[in-house]
């Protein structure tokens, strides 16, 4: 089964983390067929780490892992921090697949996302 | 006429504010009937800052605006930093009409957008 891993940046404040947390526990009452659980990871001040978060997936059984990096656009932490933490995570599970999606920011539909304001 | 106001975080990398830019480009070429425009602005690191797009709205005679904080989490900058530049540009328009709507990361389809990358 397939596991998706949502890895926000993480936050000093826990109210932040929390509310990647509970936006977490939304997404997987909706996860399509083929998807067995969400997974949140932190990039950095808070915990799971991306490192926990890989393990703890495959450990519960998940064959493929899907990571959406939770960030608004391109910066280092899109383009360099998240792959280098997941390539990293990996050197443990080399039978294992993983896809790193393109971050939040840049999805088709975050246009009509933003246009749901105007409503 | 209504005008969109994207408030993003702002970055050192150029290529990150610009991307903003270009999302909110797109934004303008979907907008519904009743508004004129989507101005961008930043509330560090880049210009325009949110005092800047505010002006430039009304002297370019919109009569309402709606301000989108687009940010993930509910951290200081949505909490406090955000409405209090919004405050203080509103001081020079007291006639004018401004709305903050929730952050990005709070919006109801915000699920569906992150479900996206699961199809």
């Amino acid at each position: 089964m397939k596991c998706l891993v949502i890895v926000a940046h993480g936050s000093r404040r826990q109210a932040s983390n929390e509310e990647v947390k509970m936006l977490a526990a939304k997404v997987e009452k909706n996860l399509p067929e083929g998807f067995s659980g969400v997974e949140i990871a932190f990039l950095e001040l808070a915990s799971p780490s991306i490192e926990e978060a890989i393990d703890g997936c495959y450990k519960a059984g998940a064959s493929e892992l899907l990571v959406l990096p939770y960030f608004l656009s391109a910066g280092t932490h899109v383009a360099k921090d998240v792959p280098h933490e997941v390539a990293k995570a990996m050197d443990k599970w080399p039978d294992k697949s993983i896809d790193i999606v393109p971050h939040i920011g840049s999805l088709d539909s975050m246009t009509k996302l933003i246009l749901s304001v105007c409503d």
